[in-house]
Parts: C-alpha cells; sequence; structure tokens
C-alpha cells in the first residue's frame, strides 16, 4: 500500500531530539571552513555580497576566479584600490574571452597563475572545478607552475590540458575533502544560473569529495544528498540570520520521505516542479535543528540575512 | 535500436526553410500582445527593467501586483511621484503580509481593488493566476467589485473566495488566451525563483489558456510545449536584441528531438541537471528563426538586451 502523503503545520519553535544522520550541517560557523583544503571560487556575475566579502576571502585557502569573475574582483575594489592588492586571486582560468586585458595583467603583475583552455565542451566553471582538484591533489601541477611562464600557458596545452591531466588523476589518486564556496552562480543570466545547479548535482555524483554550496546576496544554497541531511544552528543563528527556505526538486520529480522541523513539515510528499508542487515559503521550525529525509538528492535553499551573519563566520 | 545522440556545431547564421510547428513565437513585437485579453503581473522584488518598463505597462491591458510587488511598484517612481498616478494597478492581492500600508492606501485611494486572501496554500502568485482568469471570465466578479467595497473585501470571502469561484469558474466556462508577463518572478529569492518555475509548467498544463513569459533584467523566459516550437524573428531583432540562450530542462530529465538553427544543435540529446547535461551559453544561429522539438515541455531561456529591444516592443 503506497504511504499516504502528509503535511504538519508546526509552531514557529518546536524542540525535539536530534535525528541520526550521517550528514550534518552546522550552519552556525558554516562559512568557515576548518578542514585542509579549501576554495573560493568567483564566477562572472557582479559581486553582490558587500560586507562578508573580505571576510569570506580570509576564511577560504585557495582564491579562483573563472574568466570573467576576475572582472567582477577587480570591480568590487573601484574606489578603494588600495584594498585590491590584497586579495589577489591564486589562479584564473578560462577560455578568456571574458576578462579584460588590463584585468588580465594587473592580477598576472601581482602573482595570479592565469590558465587559458579554449576548449568549448566544458564552461569555465567546470575548468575552475577541474584547476582546484589538480591543484589540491597533484604536486606535479606545482612543478609544472614554477618552472614554465603565462606565455607557455604554464606547458599546460591551451586547448584541454586541464581537462586531460584531471581524468587521469582522479581516476589514479587518493582524493580528500574539499570546501568550496561559489559565488554569483545564481541570479546572472538564467541559462548560467542553471548550469551551476547542474554542477551541484553532477559533482555531488562524479566529484563526491566537493562540497560545494552557493552564497547570493539572499540565500545559502546546497544540495541534501540521498538519505537525507541534518542542519544544525544555534538559537541566536536562526533568530538573527535565517528567514525562509525551501527544497527544490531541480534534479527532477522525487519523493521527500520525511522532514521534522519545518514550519509545514512533510511525510512521504511527491515534490515535482512539472506538477508545481514544492515547497517554497517554508521556514525552520526546529529550535536547534532541522532534518531531511529525501528519496534523492534535492537542493536546499535558506534565505540567509547578509548583514547579520558576519558575526557568526 | 535506440537512436543516436548528436551535436552539430554550425556557423554563427545559417539559413534553412522554416520547419511547421504548431506553435510559433514571434520575438519581434512579442512584448505587443495584440490579443484581447493581456495582463502584465508584477511580483515583489526590485522592478529592474527601467527604459522599458513604462513602455511594457502601456503594452498590456490588465495590470496586477501580488502582495508586496505593489512595494516594488510604488519605489519605482521614487524621485519621479509625478508619474507615479499614470501607473496604478487594476488589482492587487494576497496575503497582505508584505505591502506598506502607505502603499496600500496610496493605490487604494487612487482606484485599485485589494483583494485580501488569507489562504495560506496558495501563494501569492497563484492568486494573482487565479484573479486574472476571473477578470477576463466571470463577469459577475466585475459585479461584486462595483456593488461592495475594500472594508467588505468586495463581498469576496477573505480566506479562499479567489480561488473558490476560480474553482467553479474554470470547471464551466469557455476559456479563451490571455497574454501574461510576469515581472519579478526570477532572480529574487531563490525559493520563489524556483517556485515561479514551477508556475510555469504547472499553469501549461491546468490553465493552458495563459501564454505565460517571465521578463528579467538580462533574459526573456518562456516554455517549450511537448512537441516543440518555432522561435521567429527578424534579422535586426537578432542582431540587436538577442545574445545567449539555454534549453533548461527544469521540470525533470527529458530528450531533445531535434533542434534547428542553434549554434550548437542537437539530436535525440538526452538533457538532465541530474547529470549535468544541460544546453546552456547556447545561441540562436538560424538567420530568421530557431526550431525546437522537445519530448516534454522544457524552459527556453533567451539572453535579451534590453536597452535594445525598446525599439521592437
Amino acid at each position: 500500500m503506497p504511504s499516504t502523503e502528509e503535511v504538519i503545520e508546526n509552531t514557529e519553535s518546536i524542540a525535539f531530539e536530534e535525528p541520526a544522520s550521517s550528514h550534518v550541517f552546522n550552519l552556525d560557523g558554516f562559512l568557515s571552513p576548518d578542514g585542509q583544503s579549501s576554495a573560493l571560487l568567483i564566477l562572472n556575475q557582479q559581486i553582490l555580497i558587500a560586507g562578508v566579502f573580505e571576510k569570506l576571502w580570509r576564511n577560504y585557502h585557495l582564491h579562483v576566479c573563472a574568466d570573467g569573475g576576475a572582472n567582477r574582483l577587480y570591480e568590487y575594489f573601484e574606489g578603494k584600490e588600495e584594498s585590491r592588492l590584497s586579495f589577489i586571486p591564486n589562479y584564473i582560468i578560462g577560455d578568456m574571452d571574458s576578462i579584460r586585458d588590463e584585468v588580465l595583467h594587473f592580477y598576472l603583475e601581482h602573482g595570479a597563475i592565469v590558465v587559458s583552455q579554449s576548449w568549448q565542451n566544458s564552461t569555465d566553471f567546470m575548468k575552475s572545478l577541474q584547476l582546484i582538484f589538480l591543484h589540491f591533489h597533484y604536486p606535479e601541477l606545482q612543478r609544472m607552475l614554477k618552472t614554465n611562464d603565462f606565455a607557455h600557458n604554464y606547458g599546460i596545452d591551451d586547448c584541454h590540458g586541464i581537462e586531460t591531466m584531471y581524468n587521469k588523476e582522479r581516476a589514479s589518486c587518493t582524493m580528500h575533502d574539499i570546501d568550496l564556496l561559489v559565488l554569483n552562480a545564481i541570479d546572472g543570466r538564467f541559462d548560467q544560473t542553471v548550469h551551476s545547479i547542474s554542477q551541484l548535482y553532477s559533482a555531488s555524483k562524479t566529484d563526491p569529495y566537493y562540497r560545494m554550496y552557493f552564497l547570493t546576496a539572499t540565500d545559502l544554497i546546497m544540495l541534501i544528498p540521498t538519505g537525507g541531511a541534518l542542519i544544525r544552528y544555534s538559537k541566536e543563528f536562526k533568530a538573527n540570520c535565517i528567514k525562509n527556505c525551501g527544497l527544490l526538486p531541480l534534479g527532477g520529480p522525487t519523493t521527500i520521505n520525511r522532514t521534522k522541523g519545518l514550519k509545514w513539515d512533510v511525510l512521504n510528499w511527491k515534490t515535482s516542479i512539472f506538477d508545481g508542487k514544492v515547497s517554497s515559503n517554508n521556514r525552520f521550525s526546529g529550535e536547534t535543528c532541522c532534518f531531511f529525509d529525501v528519496q534523492d538528492p534535492i537542493v536546499l535553499s535558506i534565505e540567509v540575512v547578509l548583514s547579520k551573519i558576519s558575526s557568526f563566520i
């Protein structure tokens, strides 16, 4: 007999024992990764998180701009040029159809590695993911960068050298986790927004060592894996930094087996964009946690108050 | 034998005979609907299409704000208050948790009908769609609005009176097409963006009389129905107003049977956000048209140059 769908409306704050979960996200300090490997990736849209950007930058080890993302980093410091020198990316990578010459030369002069990859079957986002993997897993890349220069593309084949190295190394090496925060993945051109979401899904399968998140001016966006996850937060964080949330079946129709700690909890709830049935405009009611059990990976968007989040990262 | 997937790279401009299609979208004049019934719906995000907003307003018969959408309309005229009076919406509808008192009273005083609907199982977007349907299909609504006033919610049950009337009328009346342009559906809170997309899909099934489009600061977004569609444009429009495009399987994994007139055309191409396989960063190569044949409805986003589009609408 198929299980019955249920929607349970809760009060604004409910206390319950934390369900056991193999995936736990701690929202307090979420944007201050404490692992060995972490990277901040800047895509080509305006940086709209002033107030937290500088702090975030310092919280991540590696800084990468995808092609025109470098323009956006440069432009972020218009009118405060003296600060620009403190925020030099480690890498700029892409097909270089967007970066401006002035920007390229500025960052090159100040120590950035600028890798050209003309291959059109990968996007600049995908090339960035491959490069970040290699940075943390393939010591040979460092040797190449030291013994070659920009004029020779560091000895890297300028069509798809990075992808070739990535495919080879990924097949053989022991992978370790990388915390990856992506800026400007959402809210630009709509096909790019959807491409970013598709990378969130596909990397969770092909490159599961990435713990990937998107931060926008309004939301923190992550993937809840099959089997589910526990979202943990302090009362202070909840009160100050979190507003609405959504469970978004962007990978395709699926079933949310159970949620615990939402304003509108669900049980055996079929969700489908195609059918217009999506849990949006929801919010956390759990005092200090919220639990999701899902049949397939599903996107969680959490509305965050950027002006308040700064003191928690 | 399953058909083979193919990707065909074209030059930037190819000429071919227009394939026959039961759905044709003419992009020139696209935002100047010539049907009997057309509506502009404003959702609750900042209006970012200055330069075309006033012209668009005049091109549509009916003007509706979903709750806090009225704030955004009001704010659009900050610093040009004398113009505010020429842009009074016919209706404001929602649970009224977002509209500011000052805004509500301003529009009420200047002739807007303000309908309160507290029902929490529908969003303000859904309530707006129901109201627009009733406006064009249910003469009794006009009688109620004339014989009742705001203080009595025009005789409409203030929980879900609109939904009840909509369900009743939709079951019985002969429906005719409504051109519906929605502003601020995309690029706000991410769960609301996805909710908007889910409405685009679900309305295509439950309310097929709507020809619904979203316009953002960067994109024109529509649904390509099962069986496909022909997109027609002049050479001038293409050269001036269109840049990139994406075919986005947001309803779930599907197959694009065939495209003709893209830079990267595809044949029997499986597409899935879940698998990270999406045709984004594509563009129109067809000189004056582009054709899509799809197995299930799929979202088409077309990057448009707003500053140029003004002379075509």
